[in-house]
Parts: structure tokens; C-alpha cells; sequence
């Protein structure tokens, strides 16, 4: 290990392979790496171990030790599933459960009491059929007295025997008949003992290992598959895998109330992240996340015991942990790492709170595939411009909150087949610590208040999925703006509503927990969100904000927001309020060919007030874009978006628009060319002014003083300067090397 | 009048106009007329009226005394509105309750006790306001103890002192200073008894009327304006202009519990049609119908004792006489007239039950503007083009369910402008009166099976909205198909699905009294419809068919139609059925240029079945048409649906297919080119084939015996056969004046 005193802030961490220490070597001179991995499937040879890098070692304790987890079935991990829905022909159906999902990663649990731990459920009338009308044999469950014609469905334990990540690393590199290995759940208590054991076994027989990569503790985020292989239902924030028989007794104990098996199934919805989570799952996910602090912070130890340090991989089995919840900081990690294609995952993994060592692990994958299926550092795959494409987004939000280190995995073989891939690295890593040295991890400047993001999960899910067309557009967008941003659930407003938030977004389709569902039938909600704005606060509404029916409204705060939703209901009342759109409005100044695309949007908003102010309409004459004043403060209503520089501009007026500081957003840390973006850092006296663009750019800057200037950029390019405006020299050009990524 | 013996089974109704005597005998002539009318707004001069015709006259009682209603302003008719909603920003606030309602049309009732009648209503909360906590003077409604920051609004009694039908005269005729019109309310006492001897007054004064015209009894449809005369709500079947004080407190007598106002106010939403009715309202429609039997009945019986007949006009104020409930016949009119302007509105009266005569008012209206202020008989209109494109789907209703008459209205002096118009006519009518001798009112031979429309009003609302673009795409379009068609609501399916229906339809938007709303989580309706598909019926389903929220499905009945729709809160649920579209499927077998247009349809459908058959697909790749076997029966989807000669076959072809007896379509009464229809009666021994295009089509028709024939027909043209085939030749050959309307 490298001298503490020594070590930068920052780092880059090299997936190393056995057998390729010349290259390895060569590598980390090039990309400045400071630090060695290995991956699943990858093993560092003592050759490389002893060349005086840091050692990351991964370690999946849970599936670590596949001959424990075959002498222990019964400890093997367990979840609940339900039958697909059938519809009852008689007064006796057989239903066979497990038909729908693969039999190659699920057993039926037929070690615990069935009728003890499954339902049979009438899913039309809802009723838990009683169990002395039903058995089960052979994977079959006879259920007598059906109601015919009413659909049942059976929700029933399996062992899950082929663990996730596994199953996926298996499958997408064609392992063939390599063994498939199962994961063990450290809930049981001699699986738990065990555990610690092998721990500290490996921890002596791991000396080289500086850092133990935890990959990650225990339970997996649920991807449920069919027979053939194909994904089912996949939630990376879903509580599903952490189930156990024992556990749901234990939760009784603890919270004093049984969980009916159907509170986690959710009638075939599993508790989706998207939908507004019942109290009844929320106690799930603490009870979990209670059990994953206290076992993790023993693992934990045990590593500094060892005199290593340990890091959280924050991604594949990161359920539980929670790095968004206060306790997470009792667990005492050294370091999260996650998985990061865009902006919004150098965010979820950069804001995490905590003294961690922040790193990411960039795609591509060192994989055949990515994981859409789509080659990559194979036949037909081009891993350049997939980097490229995913840095335009990713640089733009390190700007914002930087990480530590960024790094890859896979499978080194693979990656050096491709020489332009390796220039192209040596060129991102280049710019990567520049943005480390000159910022030196001081704070950018931002727009002088907060943006509060508003959904019925809150900071516990920031940077959490959004709903706009691709997946998590404003979000997205948001990762790389100029605004603070304070992620809010409900519980939040109704504790009242701080005083640095300007601007409140709320963005979601109706009725999901993105838009916030029947939050929006209190009036305590409404009543906070209203007085905020008449005080000089803004709203921006995003898709079907504020949306459910109550009242002879159905989006609630239609008074602030000055449009409301058509869905059928009330064609009879005629909408009559003027139609015509506003000129010269400042959200629309930067269009540049008309309104810009705002994705798969919603339909049927109309205007509701005299006062809304319509900046755009689709074809049907649809509301797609609003403003209105209420008391001191506005709305704002977009019904969709889509990423791209003028969406990106669009979203920043709507925000200084909605704040009512609208004139001060040019008049520092400002390009006026939307293809630009700048960053100012008053504690180091530099900025950084960056082209998102395939095509070399000229803006005019505002700098943090007001002042005016020119900065020419070629395709992609950064440049940084001191607060004079004298642009700061470095080593390399990167930009040039960016030519021809996808345009942010 | 006529003797009655001579007396042909049809006629036409003529609108005549006092100064016009020489022309109104020519057109009586030209056009075949038996009857003349006169319209609100024009005078019959005695030499009309002597001329020997049938005279239609028409009376609309509550307004037919001015001079009484002015003396009686607390029995002028009234309604409750509610005031717009207004956010308290305070603890007391100021509500201007008529602000957004035209002060022409209404005024506050200032007569009955505000504090019995009224209600303030917090509507974010829904609880009613104490009425100590508010007062109303001079128009305005002050609330104190606010909960800040929610919405209020009163639900208000309002005199409507311009009446409506008289007010869309008034203003679409611009007759200036010519005084308002008011209605008065029958149900009042002194009112009645005074109506009641005015119509006895108005009997005897009028010897030349044979036939009283009633336009109609009491009750308009609501049609709500602002103060700028702009419609802000509507609605055909709407039970609003009924209301009174009295009829409240008569209400609670006479079925054991109050109304609150809220009940017909509905938070806004007014019950409009295409809401699913809740038992209140459905209640007080039968308590309006009720009166309205007892009522109307004494009426007609005055007119019968004055030796006349007795018509009820199925518009305007039609309100509570029902002519699709049983109670109707006991009012013993003598015939029924509906405004005509398509299919549909052909079947709303031909399908009437009862021995009636049965008439169609048919548009354009003579008047300068029709209904949407496009102009008709004034500069810019094309009356005869306007008059065709109706003529093209009002001929094909016509041929599968015949009226005896048809008519216009209006202004005589102003279509006489038309020369062109007064010559269609003279084709129009003949084509007409072919009709009626070719098939003499003997049924249409139609498919061997009944169709069942399945929504929440049933019968009562037969050929009521739909909500297929552009509106009632689906039911115009079965208006002319060779269906017998049974209108059921859900009280129908509780009690067993008749034996003879082939075909369910379910048609309509979610949560719609289209579609049905929460009726689809009764175990009852979905098991009825799944044993009624297994045992060989068909569900055909339109837009969102059997939606709500229940056990794990939106489409109650995906097991049935072999499809579901995401709606943002499954999206961690992958859609892995397959996905192609089957090839050489029956229902696409018509198909010009690929899938024919089925307008605004409905986004997010999927297949959810491995038997799922997809015949069509959109862009975005959401499934438009798709079939699916259950049992014996099968399930038929189509995401919407627009006009036209594609999609009716389409429709048709759904239809049989459903039914599971495809092979019989084209063996009897079918035509392969889809822009031609035939039609047959048996009872005549003649058949018709109809051509509803622009265009000259050439078509191979299978005849009753399965004979099949070439005919050819030019534009818009019918010609009459024998059932062996010899064309049976016509006086005029209407055809030719039929081209270049506006194709089916």
C-alpha cells in the first residue's frame, strides 16, 4: 500500500487479469492508475499483487462459499413469488406455480410450512382462499371451492438456487457448464457464524488486498426470470430477495404486526419503485435495512481488523445498506463504488453523504455485451463511442459533485483488442484529474437557492428513477445544472417546507410515487405547497404533477400550475379559457427550430385560468408547455421531456423562471451558447467552460464577477481559466480526442 | 286534416313560413310534403294552414306565457350551480358565486332560505362549511374560519331566467333587443293549474292544427353559459335544469332521504353522462321521470280531447319523459321527433319502442349557423354539400331500422337562397320514400345473433355518446351494420346474458360509464362475461375496455381479450410475450393500405398472453388490434376507432369473428367492396345495395339464397333488386344528384 501522505485525493482503478503484466503495467502508466482489481471471473496473479499498487479485492461472501451453501439448502436465500394468474374453469383448479419463472434459479421452498408462510388469493374478490381448501404436492397447488370464473393466484416461497449477479455473468459470457453458484443468507445463525469464519480466513490468506470490495453484502435488487431466460420484473431499489421464513417471523417480533405474504407480492406488483410504497413495505425495507447494519458493521471490523479497508459496491447486493439513510454512516465503510453510465450515477454515488472514498465504475463493462445485449468489445460493438457518449453526461454532473476516483471492470483481454479504446481512456483519465486538481474538490458555485425534488420516497431514493422519456431525462438533466438539489418526500413538506428552497419540482406520471398519488389528497400537502409559492416560491410540475382525484380536481394544485388534465371524465365542461400562446416568453428564448422535443409526453392538459401563460401546444392542441402566477410566486408545467441542449436550457429558464429571479440567471456563471456549460470554483479561482457538441462551439461567458467574455471550444473540448479569464494551459488537449460523441 | 284511411305510412314535414304561399305549395310538391310546421320563430298564415296539409305546431308550454312567468318569478325554473374555486389565502373569504355564469341566464335565488338549500363545501377536504360560518348578500358569499390555502366553493340555486333553447335562438339569429324568454316549472302548483288552462286556451284557438308539436315538455338539457355566451357545459342527457327548491323537499317525502346539493353539483362534475352514476343520481333522474309520466300524460291527454294529436320533440327540453323506459308509453303520445344529423340519430328514434310515428328533423337547420357556428344558409355555406355527406350514414342507418317521416326546420326563407339545396331535396325525399315503399317497415335481415353494448346506463342511454373519434365512431358505424343491437348495463349482466346475444361490446374510455368504472371489480359481472365467452360468445373491446384497478389487473378481462395496458405503474414488470403480428388473420383481410386508421386510440396496450393474436401494432409498438381465444368464445381488442369504410368492415369482421362464425358472413346479405352495403327484407322479397362513396363501385353481393351478383352502382347511388336479382327500376334515379358527399 502507497504512503497515506502521499496518496492524491483522487484515483483510477485498472481491472487487471492474470497473465497480462506487461500490459497491466503499461496501462496503469497511461491511464494513471494507482490501483489494481479483480472482476467475477478474473483472478490477479502474485506477480501484479506485488508491483506496488493498491489491491482492490471483490468479495461476494454470500455466494463466496458454494460447498457451505450446498450443505445448507435451508439457508439458501429465499423470496416470495406468485403464480400466474389463473382463471378458474371449475370448482377445483390445479395451478402450477412455479411455471412462469425459471427452474434454474428458483426451488419451491418445500422445507417451510406452506400453509404457514403462502396465501392462495382469489385476486377477483381479493380473498385469502382458507387453507383447508387447498394443498400443495409436486409443485402443484389444488385449490377446491373455487368461485368460478374468478382468477386465483398463489403466493408461495422458493429458494432462489442460482444467485443473480451470477446467473448474469454466467449467461452473458457464455460460461457454458461452469457451475451455478446459489447465495446464502447471513440471517441464519449458522450461516451467519460460518460467514464470519470465512471472513477472517480470507482476510489471512488475502494479504495483498489493501481494499475489500464488498460486491456487494447480501441481498440482491430483484431480476426475476422465465424459463427461457428473459427478464420478468426487475426493481434496483426492490426489497423482494431479502425474504426468508424466518424473517418474516422475526419482522412480527420486531414490529409487532405479521406481514401477509401479499404485502410483498403486492397482487403481481412486487412493490415496483414506481408505485407509492404502503406503510406495510416501508417497515419491510427498515426492518432489512436495521438487520443489514448491524451485520455489515461486523464485517466491516473484522476487514479494519485486518488493518484493510472496505468498500461498498453500490449496485448488485447493495440492498439494505441504504447509503442514503443516516445509519448507513454507522456501518463504517471506507468507500462506495458504483456502477455509472450518465449523470445521474456519478450523482446517486457522489452525493451519497459520509467521509467516503467516492469511486465509479464507467461502462462500457469489459464484457462481450452490455447489458441491453448490445455488443460492445465484440463483433459489431464500438466501446469509443459508447465511452464517449456516456462521458459528454457524466462530466457535466462531476462538475457539480465530483467523486474520488473513476475506474472499469471486466475482463482486460477483451479490452485490449481495441488500441483506440486505450488512447481514448488515457485521454478521459487526463481529464478526469484535471477536474480533480483544479477544482480540488472545493464546491462549484450554483444559483443562490435550492431546488427541492418532490416524490413520495424522498432523499432515501435520490437520484432515483424518473419518468421522463429515456428513463430519467429531467433528472438527468438536473445531474449536470447549476442548482443544489434537496430530494423531498411528503413527510418532508408536511414537517414544512426549509427557507432555502426556491423551487420545488414535482415529475411523475399519475398515481405512481414519482407524481406522488394520494399524498396529494392531503391538505396538508397542498395547504404547505401553496402558501410556499404564494410566497414567492415555484412549482414546476413535470408530467402529471400533483395528479389525483379529489374534490372536482385532478391535478390538486391546478391554481398554481394553471392547467389542468382532461381524462374522459369531464368532457361536458367545456374549456374556455383563451388558448393563444404567449410571445416572447422567457422560457422559450433559446428555441432555436420552434418548441423542442419534449419526449413521449402527456396528453389532454389544458389551460384552467385566465392568468396561465402557454408557451407550447402539440399537434392535438394539448398544453405541453405553461406558466402562472400565484400570490409571489409561479408555476411552471411541462407535460414531458426529452434530453438535449435546448431541453437542458428549457429546464434551467423554467427554474430560474419559477424561483422569480429569472433576471439574475445571466449575469454570472452563465453561456449564452446552450451547447456550453460553465462551472466556477470561487475557492480555487478557476473555471471550466465545457462543450456538450460534436461541432466546435463559441459562447459568451459570465463569470462569477459579471464579466463578459469569448471562449472558443473545439467538438467536446474543456477549457480551464483563473478568474482573469486567462485560460489555464494543460498537458493535453483532451477535447480532441472527444470528437464525435453523442452531442449532450 | 287527411282521412285517415287514404293515408300512406310516411311523409315529409314541411317547414313553411307566412308570405311564402306560392312557394310552399311548389316545394310541398317537389318534395313530396304531407305536413307543414312552423319553427320558433316563424307564423303559419291562415292561407298555409287552409291549404289541406297536415299542420304540425309547435308549443313549448313553459315558455309559451311570458307575461305569467315575469308575474311568477319564484316558479321560474332553476338548478344548482357551483362557484368557481377559489384557494382561501385567508381566513375569511369573499366568493363572487355567479362570476364565472352568465348574468343573462341566471339569477341567484334570493327566495328560498340559502342556509337550507345552499352549501359552501371545502373541497379540498370535502366537508361541508357549518352554516353558521357563512353568510351570502348582494351576490356574494363571505366564508369565515378558512383553512388556509384550500378550495372552497358553493353549491348555489340559481333561477335560469333566459331560457336555454330560446337563448341559443336569440343569439345564433342575432334578434337583438327582442326580449329573453323565460322557463317555468310545472311542478309548482299555480303553475301547473295555469298551464294546464292555457293549453286548453291554446287548443281552441288553434282549429288548424292537427298535430301539437310539444318542443318539448318542461326540462332542458343543461347547456351552461358564461357571460360571454360561451358554452362552459353541456350535456344531452343531463338532469340539472329540473331542479327546484320544491323538488328537493319532494324528493326526501317521496324516497326516504335528502339529496345534497352536492349530489347533482358533484364537486363540478355535474353527473355528466360519461360519468359512471352513483345511486343518487340515478335516483333523482327516475323521481324527475316520474313527474314527467304523470305530467306529460295530462298534457296529451288535453291535446287528445281537442280531437289532436300529440308529438313529443326528443330534444331540447326532453328532459324526464325517457322514451327508452317503459313509463314513456303510458303518456300515449302520438309520435316522436329527434334532430338527425347521422346514424346514430337515426336510431336514437327508429329504435324507440312503441307504437309511434316516428320522425327525423333532419340538418342543415335553415338557419345562418349550424351548432358549431359554421355557416349553413349564409355566406361561406354549402347547405347541399352539408346536407349530402349527413345523407351518406343517415341512408344506411335507415336501411337496418326505418322511421316514417322526415322534415326540416328553420327558415324557409332562407333555404329558398338555395336553389341547388331545394333540388337535392327533391332526390333526397324520393330516395327516401323508395325506402319506405321497397321495405314497407318490414325487417332487414340481419346477422343470425344479437349484439349486447355494455356500459353503465344501458338501455335507457341507447345510441347515447361514445367516445371513438371522432365522436361515436363505433356506434355510427354499427347504426348501418347488419346487427340487432341490445343496449345492456351492468344490472343486465348480474341477472344472466340472454340466450340469443352473440356479441358483448365494450366500449369507452377507463373509468367512464362507458367503459364502466368500478362495476368491473364485481365478481359477478366478470364471471357472467367469462362464462358467456367460454361457452362460444365474443367480448369485442373498444379503447379501455373492462378497466379498473383490481387484484393485480386494469383490464379486468385480460384472460378474455389477451391484453393489458401499462399505465406507468408496472413498468419493473417486463412485457415478454411475443409480439408479432400474425399473418392472413380474418379480421385484417379487408385492409387497403395496411391497417386502416382508428383515430385518437389509446396508448400502452400489450399482449399478455401467448395466445394473444396481434393484428396491429402502432408506432410506439402499443397493440391496436388484437384477438384471443378463451374456451369456446374469444376476445376481440381495438385500441379506437374512427369513420369510414375500412374500419366499418373491420368492424364487421370483428364482429362475426368473435362470435366464432366467420364463415357465415359472407354467405348471406354481404357485398366484397367495402365502399358498397346491401340490405334485405324478406317480407318484400326486394333488396338494396348502396354505394357510400364518391366514387362509381363495382361490388359481388351474395343475396339472401347465397346467390352472388355483380352490381354496379355510380357515386353515392342504390338501386333495388328482387330476390332473383332483376334491378326493380325507380321514377328518378337519385344517385346522380348524390355525388362528391363525403364517403362513408
Amino acid at each position: 500500500m502507497n504512503n497515506e501522505a502521499e496518496r492524491k485525493k483522487y484515483g483510477f482503478t485498472l481491472p487487471a487479469q492474470a497473465g497480462l503484466d506487461d500490459v497491466v503495467l503499461d496501462l496503469a502508466e497511461r491511464w494513471g492508475a494507482d490501483a489494481f482489481r479483480d472482476s467475477d471471473g478474473t483472478l490477479l496473479s502474485d506477480s501484479i499483487t506485488s508491483l506496488g499498487y493498491d489491491i482492490y479485492s471483490t468479495l461476494c461472501l454470500i455466494r463466496a462459499d458454494q460447498e457451505w451453501n450446498k450443505a445448507h439448502p435451508e439457508d439458501n436465500q429465499q423470496k416470495y413469488l406468485f403464480s400466474t394468474p389463473q382463471t378458474a374453469r371449475d370448482t377445483t383448479m390445479e395451478i402450477d406455480i412455479l411455471a412462469r419463472y425459471s427452474p434454474e434459479q428458483y426451488r419451491i421452498d418445500e422445507i417451510n410450512d406452506c400453509k404457514k408462510y403462502w396465501e392462495v388469493v382469489n385476486r377477483t374478490t381479493g380473498e385469502v382462499v382458507p387453507t383447508t381448501d387447498w394443498d400443495y404436492a409436486n409443485g402443484i397447488v389444488t385449490v377446491r371451492n373455487c368461485a368460478k370464473w374468478n382468477v386465483y393466484s398463489v403466493n408461495f416461497l422458493v429458494y432462489q438456487i442460482w444467485e443473480t449477479t451470477s446467473m448474469y455473468n454466467h449467461l452473458t459470457n457464455d460460461w457454458g457448464d461452469k457451475p451455478h453458484q446459489s447465495g446464502i443468507d447471513p440471517r441464519k445463525k449458522a450461516t451467519r457464524e460460518h460467514l464470519a469464519k470465512f471472513l477472517d480466513k480470507w482476510l489471512e490468506t488475502h494479504p495483498d488486498t489493501d481494499f475489500v470490495r464488498f460486491t456487494s453484502m447480501a441481498y440482491q435488487f430483484p431480476i426475476i426470470t422465465d424459463p427461457h431466460h428473459r427478464t420478468l420484473y426487475q426493481d434496483w431499489y426492490g426489497y423482494l430477495d431479502c425474504m426468508s421464513a424466518q424473517a418474516l417471523d422475526e419482522f412480527e417480533e420486531k414490529k409487532g404486526y405479521r406481514l401477509r405474504p401479499n404485502d410483498i407480492v403486492e397482487d403481481g406488483y412486487f412493490n415496483s419503485t414506481d408505485r407509492v410504497p404502503s406503510k406495510a413495505y416501508l417497515d419491510w425495507i427498515e426492518f432489512i435495512h436495521e438487520f443489514m447494519v448491524e451485520w455489515a458493521s461486523q464485517c466491516v471490523k473484522q476487514v479494519h481488523d485486518a488493518g484493510k479497508k472496505a468498500v461498498l459496491f453500490y449496485c448488485d447486493h447493495w440492498i439494505g445498506t441504504e447509503p442514503y439513510r443516516p445509519a448507513f454512516q454507522q456501518i463504517g465503510y471506507d468507500g462506495i463504488i458504483g456502477p455509472c453510465i450518465n449523470g445521474r450515477e456519478v450523482r446517486r454515488i457522489a452525493d451519497v453523504p459520509g467521509d467516503l472514498v467516492k469511486e465509479l465504475r464507467l461502462y462500457p463493462y469489459f464484457f462481450p455485451v452490455d447489458l441491453l445485449d448490445k455488443p460492445t468489445f465484440s463483433e459489431g460493438g464500438d466501446p469509443v463511442a459508447d465511452c464517449k457518449k456516456y462521458w459528454m453526461w457524466i462530466r457535466r454532473a462531476m462538475l457539480r459533485k465530483l467523486v474520488h476516483r473513476i475506474g472499469y471492470g471486466g475482463y482486460l483481454d477483451l479490452a485490449i483488442k481495441y488500441p483506440d479504446f486505450i488512447d481514448y481512456l488515457e485521454c478521459q483519465t487526463k481529464e478526469f484529474y484535471g477536474i480533480c486538481e483544479h477544482t480540488d474538490f472545493t464546491p462549484v458555485e450554483n444559483a443562490p437557492f435550492k431546488v427541492g425534488i418532490l416524490n413520495a420516497w424522498g432523499a432515501h431514493r435520490s437520484w432515483g428513477f424518473d419518468q421522463t422519456w429515456p428513463e430519467g431525462g429531467i433528472t438527468e438533466s438536473l445531474s449536470g445544472q447549476p442548482f443544489d438539489l434537496v430530494w423531498m418526500n411528503f413527510d418532508d413538506i408536511r414537517k414544512g417546507i426549509p427557507k432555502d428552497i426556491g423551487v420545488i419540482i414535482n415529475l411523475g406520471l399519475a398515481g405512481t410515487a414519482w407524481s406522488g398519488g394520494s399524498n396529494w389528497a392531503d391538505p396538508k400537502v397542498v395547504a404547505a405547497i401553496r402558501a410556499f409559492v404564494d410566497g414567492g416560491g415555484g412549482l414546476v410540475g413535470v408530467l402529471d404533477p400533483t395528479a389525483h382525484e379529489n374534490g372536482g380536481a385532478y391535478y390538486q394544485l391546478w391554481d398554481v400550475l394553471g392547467v389542468q388534465k382532461e381524462v374522459g371524465l369531464s368532457n361536458d365542461t367545456k374549456k374556455v379559457i383563451p388558448t393563444d400562446l404567449v410571445e416572447g416568453h422567457f422560457l422559450a428564448a433559446d428555441f432555436v427550430d420552434g418548441v423542442p422535443r419534449l419526449g413521449k409526453h402527456v396528453q389532454g392538459v389544458y389551460p384552467c385560468l385566465e392568468s396561465t401563460q402557454i408557451i407550447a401546444k402539440d399537434a392535438d392542441a394539448n398544453v405541453t408547455i405553461a406558466t402562472n402566477d400565484f400570490g409571489r410566486g409561479r408555476g411552471v408545467y411541462l407535460a414531458g421531456f426529452q434530453l438535449g441542449a435546448e431541453q437542458n436550457r428549457l429546464l434551467q429558464r423554467a427554474i430560474w423562471y419559477a424561483a422569480g429571479r429569472e433576471k439574475e440567471m445571466e449575469t454570472r456563471w452563465y453561456t449564452d451558447n446552450i451547447h456550453t456549460e460553465i462551472a466556477g470554483y470561487p475557492e480555487t479561482g478557476k473555471y471550466i467552460v465545457i462543450n456538450n457538441s460534436n461541432d466546435p462551439q463559441t459562447t459568451v461567458i459570465s463569470d462569477g464577477a459579471s464579466e463578459r467574455r469569448t471562449v472558443e471550444l473545439t467538438a467536446n473540448a474543456s477549457k480551464w481559466f483563473d478568474l482573469a479569464g486567462n485560460e489555464i494551459e494543460q498537458a493535453d488537449a483532451p477535447g480532441a480526442m472527444h470528437e464525435e460523441a453523442a452531442s449532450v
